[in-house]
């Protein structure tokens, strides 16, 4: 059973469409914010210390999946439940399912890496394994 | 051979995260906004006609999925190459593959609907049937 | 002395831009988010009763003035301090504090209007008085 | 009379709120966008290379005012009038204009200023006088 961490979200009127319901790219934009409280909330530094400790930026996504199940709209409390429910050597796997009173409206699967600055150059970024203290505090 | 239909994105400042590069979702907002594009192009009216004429509100997405091959930043100037590579009875699949100079940056697979005012409630809409004549303009 | 309301933001990563600040459209998109935070937490419907109600739709922009502080980053908490400040016959201008542990980052002043449905067309809008019991309850 | 550049969006779906037209925030997303490309298409090298030849970053914001005349929605091609209005030793006056078929729909008023990285930290920036040679090229 993995840890999982909860995200709340008030979805407001400027996060709908002309059809009145979210834009979906918010679910996403929601799912980064959870991804960044999920490690903080398992007791992981958050970016800027981990570069200082781990050498580690933050966690780019590799593949994302959604499924939508339901439309959210404004005035709607949802929660986003968060775990990783996957750890490879370089990549893992992060569930989001996003609820308004426990229904599921929407739910999604990325696939991100830890990423370090590459070594030859500053401003790109290069995968790196997965810390091994990170995935014991989320598992 | 499907038609395909090219869709050009200015990539802004203001579209890059603190890392220097897209901020995910905004990919799937250009996409959406190619997806209209797209049935324009091939003719459709726009969502506002096609209520008149078809009934159509929009296409909804149900479903999707996204990989990311290499990043963009500012400054880059993109090419999103959309079509329909799947027809259902009620439901079709997007593609969409952004290029820099011709390199696959990202791609997406968009599963959506057409939909109409749902009869007994005009607050909420319904999947309908891809109309033919839709599906003959755009393949 | 006015009624004031707080509106209490986290800011995300995907909020910054390649300069790690806050991208500045999304303080508006906050203020837009603690505007209607405030009518509800002075007791006012939402937007979709209040146009039963009252026949209110919401509450347009006509204008608009910010100033920048002290920029704002990912992992700020932020309080955003709403009070209507002035009253007029169809206009009223809200005020929004942007603070970060009691200092000042950023703060607008918004003059907008209760809209109603245009009664010759049924998709524009149009300013009507401020209802009075709207004023008492958020004054 | 000032140098004036046009810079042209094409309003979509994804742009527009639950009352069918643009969310004003969006108008700022634009304006900073048509910023950029003014001083581009005047010939000023994009801020990364600027930091190489004049060590400017970029060019932050201190104050806007924005107007709203008329709404615009998605299906709509704006063009943004942008010059510079006014200089001052170390803050400038951008005019941005939104215009549909000639028709004002909207106007802001940005005060910005060139930032250079601070002397004793990195990560901050610092106000620099307006560089000679920009002013020249932009009036």
């Amino acid at each position: 059973m993995s840890v999982t961490k909860i995200h709340t979200i008030k979805v407001e009127f400027g996060d709908c469409d002309p059809a009145g319901i979210v834009f979906f790219p918010n679910f996403l934009r929601w799912y980064d914010a959870a991804a960044s409280h999920f490690f903080q909330d398992c007791g992981i530094p958050d970016w800027r210390d981990a570069e200082k400790t781990h050498g580690i930026l933050g966690i780019p996504v590799v593949d994302l999946q959604t499924r939508f199940v339901k439309p959210a709209t404004y005035g709607d409390t949802v929660e986003i439940h968060t775990s990783v429910i996957e750890w490879n050597a370089k990549t893992f796997v992060m569930k989001h399912e996003l609820k308004r009173n426990g229904e599921l409206l929407h739910e999604g699967r990325i696939i991100r890496v830890f990423a370090t600055r590459h070594p030859d150059d500053p401003s790109r970024s290069k995968a790196v394994p997965v810390p091994e203290d990170f995935r014991e505090k989320c598992s």
